[in-house]
């Protein structure tokens, strides 16, 4: 659901992908990606939904902790894929969050 | 699909909701809602992906770009709507898109 993010400054990934036809295994890794994320230092939540088009959002304290979680082996082993077999088109795009407002409902 | 942006920097306003039950006019007004936006000086791109969550990223040339928008009289209308009819939950982060990287299947 909506992570839940402190305070900014921090950091986002927007990972916004096209697939290709049929699963080759890409739910599985999907779900053992999230793990693993969760696992790494820095760390702050994610978020993903798709239709046509997919939007994962991971938070993260720094740059440095999406560095780390870039030369994670086991994630360079999945990019690797998702290159060759699970997506058409992707954007990974690197962001700075400044502000956020939050509503819940009562 | 995937937005067609210009080199970063840029900005990103990551939008993330969960919907009450029920349509309550919500689709024609987020068909809507994206017409006007890409009528705006300085929009870039708009991504949008829901499943139980619902991700929109819209895309900016600046943060002076995203305040006009956040300003628009018909945008503030469905805004207030949003809080009061459309969602159960919602957070708006503002972000500085610092690096982005993509990938096309030949």
């Amino acid at each position: 659901m909506i992570a839940e993010t402190p305070e900014p400054p921090y950091y986002a990934v927007i990972f916004s992908s096209t697939r290709t036809e049929g699963d080759h295994g890409y739910s599985d890794m999907a779900d053992r990606m999230i793990e693993l994320a969760k696992q790494q230092n820095g760390f702050l939540g994610i978020e993903t939904a798709r239709n046509d088009l997919g939007i994962t959002v991971s938070y993260w304290s720094s740059l440095h902790a999406i560095k780390n979680w870039k030369e994670n082996v086991e994630h360079s082993v999945a990019r690797n894929k998702g290159r060759k077999d699970w997506y058409k088109n992707f954007v990974t795009r690197i962001a700075r969050v400044e502000q956020d407002y939050r509503f819940d409902k009562e």
